[in-house]
């Protein structure tokens, strides 16, 4: 397994959906560091199921405690570890499942991999290990503050539903409504999406998007550590992840390249382009416009449905839906996708600290 | 600057576009794998610039030598570095460009990262060092024979032209053109778009498709190094990329989970998916059905054309289009986009035999 | 900082003398392997404080928990996390420390590099921290039991009063008394001047040896990860240790070549080495023979007599004698010397499963 | 294998004794340094064989060739691929040798390890190798110049033969004679010794010492990379070394804490030691102090006497003394000590920029 992340701002997450804790070890935030627990505490509030009619019914508070790293309100250079106890462990609810294999799920492959397999709540590939996640991103935010970098992240899509253009948008109000999307009547249509889909006893998927404003010039550590490889990285090692695509993305490969590229332009003595179809990023390394991506989630794959499949044995088996789960994964999404790219944006602001002389 | 990939079978790249050499060192490779110069060659030819009238006219034979880490034809379990001389390194197209940005290139990012910058042919940024990727990648492609995996990419896309569904196709006829699609009568529609778009002094994008087949159970390393999100960053990492989907995508999105979940089935004793829209990889390891993503290609920014830009001092200025450069990448692109995928499935390969006691 | 060790089989502990916990995270220990709490509180207890007269009076019981990565009793694969709490904290001992600089503590250097410090015993600097490293040791030595690697440390000097060589002691006998030396008439000797130097209210150094038996053929990766060079660093990391000898050592220095070289012999159709100067370890990889070194504790630096000091503001202080301290360290540092060993040589047992094909 | 070494400034060494070029590249040497290839020659020049009488007369220029990484005499940022040919490669000489172990020569555990080996020469486990760490020592001196920082190392023991203590000498004398040793008197009786020993047709050990001025504060990443460990590793990994010690190391255990502490003074108005037996190093971290430590090198395994030893089929055979060697090894290994110190601390110079906010 593979539970790090991170060069010199370096993250370890441990702990199963129905263990005892959910945690996170931060080594190599720098010293001095203001560590804000009212903010990490809002960071996790975002994240935490239970929040609406349309995610998981699950109850966690997801209360978190420090357990080093911090003195006197500041970093201190040491490992800042932080515990999440896990609180609502209704483990029962998967004793049908311990051998068997959920559609689309993780379990065959871990039991395969593994040889062994903690079966409850899908056990360390629950996405309950994100708040773990969240945790570590908030005080990467943190950090990032201090160079006035912005990271915000909305539902840009839910099933067929889109919203328009980031740049049509007002970001400021992802937080007004319980889908997270800033506009206000796309989101009242995903709303009732979701609701329908959860009342058909089924899930759907969508598409965050996150915007990075102010980002430093020269992040990025090409050639393997490109800015915009490493976010595909992290973003893809959320928890139902299918692709992602910055800038023009996907849409570009249509374009020429006399209509793609974008010009540089000197706007009032600074290098800025014209357009940006690079999303912020040129060569590996930011440029200083904004930096766009696009994370697509694919639907649940726990559903209140009937579904065939295999046992351990290989035996056919009707796998019946229990448990609680999210219809739409992508507002709750949003705040990890944040925090993800708050760990990618952190490290890379130190790692260019050593680029030249 | 990071030019190293992987974690066990581990390459390191050097070199610029114009300068004396570009490079590999391999680290990992385990002892006594035969080393097959004649397929490494064949690998770098696929690759080299000047193929047909649709590629750059840039020539380089691109013949490599094996500096160490090989002895009576086998890997010794020392580094294995490979040096490719620069030949027709026409650095003087270059001298018009010293202080100047072309548009959706990296030279500015480089030059504000960096505080200097070898200008020629983009130096570091060049593709000229993916040549490196490909002749470490036919030793991972090697070693992969030995577990029986199949690695084949192909141009599933170019502009909006698009081929039929990978499991529609032969994909042993993509070698049968020079764009490098096997459905013929795309390839045809194609290679004519290419052709005139090279004629307007223009560029255009594309899409590689890549199919994995044979994969061992059982590669990838969760929470982070997922199969996929690995792919995804060294997809990423390879230039002119903006876009990484698998398995179903961003077109997943719309789908409901009914529809989406890949049910279990017991084919002949074998547990297998009876749709496979996860791609063959679930919970971030692979589960054994095939393995197919999508990487999106960006039109290629150099074009014969007048461009507005800025220099170092930011006055501006015209590039005028000059050099020999592909009016699309991606038939160029398929080794490259096999290359990497072989090394992180070689890497995975190795780091799956500690997964269990 | 740097608060991880290993590769394939990788720690990271975290916590402070005086904080709310000690921990570490394991990550990489193999799935189905047997995780025996009892064993790993028995090495704790080994290491804990107020064993004996010899030792610090602080008072931990040092009882565990293990939040992750272990079900039914057998690791699963994901990453185990392990916290032990700290109970004893008086951390008022140490008020008087804020601003004043122990004599050859770390107070100085970490309120330089960080900028911040906590004081109390030393916050991060504690060999405190060591409590997790042996927790993580405990499973590295369970880890090494399936290959029948035997690691045994014992206290060959204190002083200058010096054991016998280790291939005429009985290991068996460490436990035997307080100072583990298995030379029980050097360890009454050994005893009674701790003692002395105690009631001196004065410190005093030692070394500890450390053999190990049936060491697998092949462990180690030159050329820098040698096996000798990381048993190096991993001791070296240890609080208090000034040298690393291993095999003929310092002493081997004065020998000729002729009286050094270990000539081979076939032992009853297996390959052994008549002497063993290398100390099982033959260009950085072990060759099956007894592994043995030697490991240099200084005295420790908190005496209970009045010191000569300067304090933040540069200012000429004295510092008193306060708190519980080890009069000497070696005895609680067995225990210590074992662990990292078994870490180390738990690394390199999976790394090598990589190294042919 | 691992032939990487270092966090930020990372070097990777590649090459066999008898293979057709040895080399190194290195990741992570910040842009716009000046690199000064006479400096880089002049270093190469310091441990080329056939120096002198007491050194091997095996002839070897060591002429480099930079490959990539430097542009207008700077380094762009970009990899510095470094390659040095191997000329003199009487490899017949080893034809005996191909399949028999020579006596704590590394040949029986690579063959075990890898099952296959280069047996020309030594293979990859030849000191060869460190021509390489010497060209990329050369370029991390030259970093650490724009610090301040001052590496010098001398032979400070051949045999039972020492030189006083380093405070004593005058280390700007090292490289009047040609066993490196500044105290012109002990010179005299090293050369006479070494040459001695070669007529006898036999080796001797010898001890280097290495003194660290200048360093800048706060160097060193606790808990693992504490400062002294990296050293002891570096240093570890260099063939035929066997031990390390720093500041007091293993003479340090016989003394009270009341004699190692160092006390803290204020010398007009910076804070120093009074002593310096923690060898400028506390917690791992860098005091400001001289930062000084010993390095042990057996005797150089490969006699010209006949030894008796097995093959690879276990016969027992006599391995006669052929080829070209060192006497003693400790003349050529002061600029490698240099070379490894400089890595180590360039490497720390770089990760202590990220400590604090």
């Amino acid at each position: 397994m593979s539970n790090s992340y991170g060069t010199l701002f370096k993250i370890s997450t441990f702990g199963e959906s129905h263990g005892p804790a959910v945690g996170v070890v931060i080594d190599g935030c720098p010293a001095g560091l203001d560590i804000d627990e009212a903010f990490i505490q809002s960071e996790l509030d975002r994240r935490k199921p239970g929040q609406s009619k349309i995610t998981t019914q699950r109850k966690e508070d997801d209360v978190f405690k420090i357990l080093s790293g911090v003195f006197d309100g500041k970093a201190t250079g040491a490992p800042i570890a932080i515990v999440i106890e896990n609180q609502d462990q209704r483990s029962k609810d998967y004793n049908h499942l311990e051998n068997t294999f959920r559609p689309s799920h993780a379990d065959y492959t871990y039991q395969e991999k593994y040889g062994i397999r903690d079966h409850r709540g899908g056990g360390r590939s629950s996405a309950r290990e994100t708040v773990a996640r969240v945790a570590a991103g908030a005080i990467a935010k943190t950090l990032l503050q201090e160079y006035g970098v912005d990271i915000t992240a909305y539902v840009s899509q839910v099933g067929d539903l889109k919203a328009p253009d980031y740049s049509e948008l007002d970001l400021s109000k992802t937080e007004d409504n319980i889908v997270r999307c800033p506009d206000s009547a796309t989101a009242e249509k995903m709303i009732a999406l979701i609701d329908q889909v959860r009342l058909e006893r089924d899930t759907i998927g969508g598409v965050v998007t996150c915007v990075i404003k102010n980002s430093p010039l020269g992040l990025g550590e090409p050639v393997f550590d490109k800015l915009h490889a490493e976010l595909g990285k992290a973003m893809l090692s959320i928890n139902a992840v299918k692709g992602f695509e910055y800038g023009s993305g996907f849409a570009g490969v249509a374009l020429r390249g006399s209509q793609h590229n974008d010009e540089f332009i000197n706007a009032g003595g600074k290098v800025r382009t014209k357009t940006n179809h690079s999303g912020g990023v040129q060569g590996g390394i930011s440029n200083g416009e904004d930096i766009y991506f696009r994370v697509a989630f694919k639907p649940v794959a726990t559903i209140m449905q009937d579904q065939n499949s295999v046992d351990k044995e290989g035996k056919e088996v009707v796998v019946t839906g229990k448990g609680r789960h999210d219809p739409c994964v992508v507002p709750r999404a949003v705040p990890i996708v944040e925090a993800m790219a708050a760990l990618v944006m952190a490290d890379f602001t130190l790692r260019n600290k050593v680029s030249k002389i």
